[in-house]
């Protein structure tokens, strides 16, 4: 019986794996660096050294269905890493096949916001909907569509960029894309910090708790820590964050009517500081027949969890 | 051998009706108006009158495999038609229901976009893919969205209305839902009808051809004869609309990535006057890898008949 599957998420910093049952516990876990390694395969050795011990405690590989993988741009159609910008092997990386080989088992990969979404489908907040999307407000902004119980890929992978849609034409330029007015632009962590620096620059006269600190040492954790002090320009870059991302949202539902909007990462911390100018604007901006019914709602899986637990999901998937 | 099917497109004005083999051959097709009677009842005794001796002509029900229904507003889980603006009948309508009592077919029924992009895909220019979305540029704007050979539908069955996305936050207002800066305030020939009128006030100095028009009589048809004849405000107007056409479409693409977008409706009439700039603004607000992949073509059906072909298939697709 194949009670076990590894899930393992690719970060830019971390790359982080476990055990995970059917059930989605997690039974062992572990993390190691992910650009430390001169070549893929070396990363991959790394990945066999660690993780093979945990498959033996789990009682050998034939207690394992697969490894599913979370990597960014991980493409599920091919088992592809395809150009991701955050990651040391450039080009074409076929991980699945790599890992397979090295492995002996059954791999899974797809992109790691898609895995996010795959957690929250089994495990999570949207356990038993068939149509929601998972927004990912860390570093960047990412996404997982889910429509008729099945992640959203597209013709060729690569669906659910939600990050790079335009909010804002003409608006502030994405150093990574050069796009003009993206969400990601505003609604990430780093586009918070830019929004930071913009209004204490625009407000020079408005006293502000972020004062306090040299302008490269203002993250979006800067930012939260004034606003529930009180201090008004921070509590306005929640509000102008939330007047954003709830546009944005009007414009996903109004593409895929889903039943509800998961919120997850670094940024939801925030809570309700971030979800009612969220809410407000999202409700403001969709027709009638989609007023008051889109649950919009934060992760329930801690964060750490979540990615391990997603990437495993996709070996139970099929 | 059920070979045939009715197809029933139901327009604000008029109701086109046919009889289709599963090739999307059209045997026979009439109208009748949407409007004019007083009561639903009514008018589906109307259509039965209309549409019974073409059943019999194509040799007995027994040839037929059931009746698709193309509607405003038509959800395709309920069978219902749920608060249609343009139709006399308010409120929820159990059109299906109603129409196979009366028939004694099944009866299938979506709204009138969806049914158009099951057209395009059984019989158009979508044939063979199974990612695509259909934009109807009409006096609104409609959508279908096509993913992995199935129209999406959402939870409720209300997915797929892009017209009503924003891509110009706080910018025009549309008249029908009071949100500023959606997709249809620009793109519908009403949308270029006002922009007409709003470029025709903002340049006073500009010669134009349209300004021979009383403004009521200036509509999209009047802004592409002008434009064809070298009119520099009515190219800008081309210009314009599809510098928003192209961004919103670009948000599309990065939603689910499909093969291609076919483009559908009136204002289509103006080819590549519409389609560069649509194009050029598209590609522009892709990240890289969307780029140069997305097909942007015109449906290869003529309108008339698309109606009826989209809702007939909604027969043949189970």
């Amino acid at each position: 019986m194949e009670d076990y599957a590894i899930g393992i998420d690719i970060g830019g910093t971390n790359t982080k794996f476990g055990v995970v049952d059917r059930n989605g516990h997690i039974l062992e876990q572990d993390r190691t660096l992910t650009n430390a390694h001169e070549s893929v395969q070396e990363y991959i050795e790394d990945l066999y050294e660690k993780i093979r011990p945990m498959i033996d405690r789990a009682g050998g590989i034939d207690k394992f269905a697969g490894i599913g993988v979370g990597a960014p741009n991980g493409n599920y159609y091919t088992g592809n890493i395809e150009y991701a910008a955050n990651l040391k092997w450039q080009g074409i990386i076929p991980f699945a096949s790599m890992m397979a080989t090295r492995f002996g088992m059954r791999v899974k990969l797809t992109n790691d916001a898609n895995a996010a979404a795959m957690g929250e489908m089994m495990y999570g907040a949207a356990r038993g909907m068939k149509h929601f999307i998972t927004i990912t407000l860390g570093t960047g902004v990412g996404s997982g569509i889910v429509i008729d119980g099945k992640i959203v890929l597209g013709h060729d992978g690569f669906a659910g960029e939600l990050g790079h849609t335009i909010i804002r034409p003409g608006g502030r330029v994405h150093k990574g894309t050069g796009i003009h007015g993206s969400l990601e632009a505003y609604a990430s962590a780093t586009g918070m910090r830019e929004t930071a620096l913009e209004m204490l620059t625009q407000h020079p006269e408005t006293p502000s708790l972020m004062r306090t600190y040299k302008s490269e040492d203002i993250t979006s954790q800067v930012v939260y820590d004034a606003a529930v002090k009180g201090d008004k320009i921070a509590q306005e870059i929640f509000e102008f964050t939330g007047q954003l991302l709830g546009e944005a949202l009007a414009n996903f539902i109004m593409f895929s009517s889903p039943e509800a909007i998961v919120l997850f990462g670094g940024v939801t911390k925030a809570g309700d500081m971030l979800l009612n100018p969220t809410r407000q604007a999202m409700e403001a901006n969709l027709v009638q027949v989609f007023k008051n019914k889109v649950k919009l709602m934060f992760s329930e899986l801690k964060e750490a969890d979540a990615a391990i637990l997603g990437a495993s999901a996709l070996i139970w998937e099929s």
